[in-house]
């Protein structure tokens, strides 16, 4: 695998909480994530899928919640997930007009795995979120096929690539090259370790806003270029957050609800054309489909020391996205459309 | 105390579950009810609360969600019961123009149960709950005073009366006399029974439209008269829940949302003028003011279990808002307004 | 086509307020309903296509609201429709592991209409609602295909069939044979008639629960089979409303949510198996996509005069339901599952 | 009046949008605000009232939404104003434990102008919002009686005092003194200029945490006092929002969701303990209490045009939570507890 730079190693340091083993969403025991990356020409897109855990999802549901930020947007399954409190399907990521395609060969895959749905037991809740990435890829031809998304969820590992792969490949975040980014924290409560871990799908933002952990990069380098952009925001950005904390699903949506602070510290106004989008889940609570015990025993958190989880999510999230941008390789895609690094100004402006 | 007779004993059975031994929302154990009734020319109101257990609210607080189904209401402290997903003072009820002092007077009270409020700890969420009485009641002159709060509480207790008392003393509903009701039922769940009860403070509903178990109550009445009514639902209805059942406040929240069925039998179609509102809570599951260990255990029900409570939700409102009829004695309030009893059209019109 | 008898030709008058002349959802100017149905064997589904106006649908939104009872149900594109307030492709109804594979075929439609998507404009957000059909259907077959969405919103008429046609062909609502009804009300504000119109997918509900306008059929039924139903409410219920009166997006929002009413007189207690989803739309505000004023005028509903609106809501939403299971034939489809028609016991069971 | 610098002759500037006249929410013509401020010895505490324009509120409503970051708060009054999208009194600000008198004191503030209310038309829905103050303040005392309320409004006026008075008297933002502070920004729609202005009550933060337009202002305070401050957030933050602009209820809100921006940048991560709210309304649309007509016209914005909103009110309440600051004094309040002021920070750390 091929290793890029990421935040840090631009000596950059978001936050103070202490970062997981890797930094990565899958510092959370158990998470995996996998991608299928389309790339020929006009077409620049792909899927990304991650699994809570290595079992049955949809016999042994993880809790979860989501959290809509701004809703122009056409994730789907989010519903159920917050009436019922559970996630029963891998998590896909895609491009905003292949969600449908997305949702056939993630309901096929879990039919496959799950001979008893539609006929012992009821139906089962697909989650395929998206954003937007016409400006490098040729979106209207749906490039993405139901058999990508079993791909990406059998490719699926602990050790997973950041950057322009997967569902990020034709991503734009502040209009530099953006797509999947990943980051953890690990949060200590009377000596016993949790990690929280989050993965973004970065396709927002406007790029004189750019924030740097508080340095107006947008700016130097509209002065760089001596040109000021006019796109507006029109891009969207996916959050996946993960833990291995005993959280409930109340608990999760609070969580949830603080990584808008991490988007807006990278520079973010929340424009209208981005559909804003997070969704959680704790593989320490499961939920059987096939629950024979009348009453269940669920562990919650402390309310009174949910702060250092707020916090870690603030901060993953904001590095997340940094390094879904540094992370990137520039490309070119439909229609000759650019999009440079921010890997490429960090390096070449001075600070 | 007086004893009216209740919609059962006119031979009319709402529902298939059973109901508890009092049939009352005090069947769930630990929960008490305590009224304080002012009557005297237009000064028809007063205050009613609801008790979940007999100690330390505050310290000991209960699980608990709300669900607003029409919002033109100005009940207060409901947000942060959703935030946190417990409760941590005693359910007031009252006119809606006495929101303000009842809640001062709630803070009295929990400021002289806990000293260290305000100090040591934070502040306190009272939750008071109201519909509007201004047909019988001089509203305007906001007659409950803070004192009535502590009275209402201290005087709570597993027996309490129905109809035209507490907060129910001015209140109408389907233009007829409304006021407190209640009702319950028990959920069996392999061998296990647990309780559900409502109390409701019914003050809503267009005349023509009561229905009955069915029967077009309204309509019967309104030939009877040889008249039309055309008042409009101007009230509101509270519905307070509990239960001894191990839920979660999502879960809480969903057996909530059923509350719309059992007002909707009784012929309400949700006027715009009626601020629709419920509150539940278990006292199944606590939450320490104090806790210290980072993790808590909390047991929730079998969410493949929850239709019996979905049910005994929607009974026992339909029941305890005709409970909150038939047990209210006629009332003649401010301006000689006057409100005649469902129990005497039941009794004289012959179906 | 074929004419069945409706609820009113059983003597049967849900509410009080005048009926549009077809009593249909196409009763308000514009509305267009289109059906593809699918039977040989155990295939036994299909789609429902409901259109808003005759014009381009992605250029000229359609102001519109949704409300979820109970979100245990697969419903894509809400989310966005909440967002923006509107509405920018027909509604489609179809089987729950259907969802996905409609939702291509809607883009795909939308795609052919506008060339402009995901070129220079952004994207389309496909709103597609499901029931699941899986007791006589074969599910997990996934026989709607892509094609079958442009057939039916192709198709569309104002006069279109009730009962076990389009996505209702599958559908079973209260264990009898439901499927696709609809119904209108007229409300007059001061001299100018506006219509309002249900049509809804009936898939819900347990067998000696149902009511039909205060009867307790359900219970009559079981006597007569002298057997009792153990099934749950697994179904889901959708109910799609349509308006010309002019009202803003929370008005909508408002007035959908008093659909519920009609649903719990038809003897619902809003099962936890069952999604309950309701979109709702005005064709009087239209909101334009290339729009370039700054400021646009709209009107909205004088919010005092709503309650007719409310009360509409809840009689059409009841009638409906009813017509959907007078309307449809009975029904054999997988593993020889049979459902009877209401019709069958309304004219054999004598009241 | 005595003039406070403000954080623009600190040399900083935040965003890029141009600033109204008097940078203040007042800029909004029509709008008010008035303060009663209480300071003697632990009381340390007080009232702040905003007036939407000059007229009876309760005859001509203006539109009005909410948004609710945090839900951990006392503040009332917003279910009402998020169902009918009407704001119709006042909105008040107050210390936490005193928001059940200043509700009494608004609803007799309010039954003083409109002798009808109670009698021949309903209630009033009084919004409250209100922060704990209980460092510097003897809350528990609630020294803010009835009769502060309807000084506060009568002294509104379009020149008003930021920083430790009114509501603001107690507040601590950031472990440094905080308070009222306001900001406005200028949005220009094709020649047509709007204004938008906010008014925070700033009570929130934790020290180390504190970013000045993206300086790490809380760790330089740190540093330099050798301490670290173990106080979590508990404190809460209120936004209020006004504007001229002619937006509907939804638009409202959505702007209003883009105000934790501006909090996100001053460094908060939205601990539990702080109940942050957001209130706007739009003097350019109005709602009639006895509107006769059955349908009313209202003009709203072009949404694809809503961006320079959304930038207005992420900037304008970044800049009103430091102008609280740096226009506040030190006060040392009950206990002899003692907030210092980030103005002594701004000129004696030197970048």
């Amino acid at each position: 695998m091929k290793k890029t730079a990421r935040i840090r190693e631009y000596g950059i340091q978001i936050g103070k909480l202490p970062r997981g083993e890797k930094n990565l969403i899958t510092d959370v025991p158990g998470v995996k994530v996998g991608h299928v990356t389309l790339s020929r020409e006009g077409l620049q897109t792909g899927v990304t899928a991650i699994l809570p855990h290595d079992g049955n999802l949809f016999r042994d549901k993880v809790v979860a919640a989501t959290h809509v930020i701004n809703g122009f947007g056409k994730s789907i399954g989010l519903m159920q997930v917050d009436e019922l409190g559970t996630l029963e399907t891998p998590i896909v990521l895609t491009n905003t007009l292949n969600v449908g395609l997305a949702a056939d060969g993630l309901v096929e895959y879990m039919l496959q795995q799950n001979p008893e749905i539609g006929v012992k037991t009821g139906t089962v809740n697909p989650v395929v979120c998206e954003c937007n990435d016409a400006y490098l890829n040729d979106v209207r031809n749906r490039g993405v096929k139901q058999a990508h998304i079993k791909q990406a969820i059998e490719k699926a590992s602990a050790d997973f690539q950041e950057g322009a792969v997967g569902a990020g490949r034709g991503m734009s975040c502040y209009h530099l090259k953006g797509g999947i980014g990943s980051s953890s924290r690990v949060i200590s409560l009377r000596d016993v370790d949790f990690t929280l871990g989050v993965l973004v799908l970065s396709n927002f933002g406007e790029r004189g806003d750019l924030l740097v952990d508080g340095r107006k990069m947008g700016r130097e380098i509209e002065e760089c270029l001596q040109s000021q952009s006019f796109e507006k925001d029109k891009g969207s950005v996916i959050v996946v957050m993960a833990t291995d904390a005993p959280v409930s699903d109340r608990q999760l949506k609070r969580i949830l609800r603080r990584g808008v602070v991490g988007l807006a510290r990278t520079g973010s106004y929340l424009g209208t054309g981005s559909g804003d989008v997070l969704v959680g889940f704790t593989n320490a609570n499961r939920v059987q489909h096939f629950e024979e015990a009348p009453v269940v025993s669920q562990q919650v958190l402390n309310e009174n020391l949910i702060d250092d989880f707020f916090r870690a999510m603030a901060e993953a999230t904001e590095e997340a996205v940094l390094n879904s941008m540094v992370s990137a390789e520039a490309v070119t895609g439909i229609r000759q459309h650019h999009r440079e690094t921010l890997a490429h100004y960090l390096t070449t402006l001075v600070e």
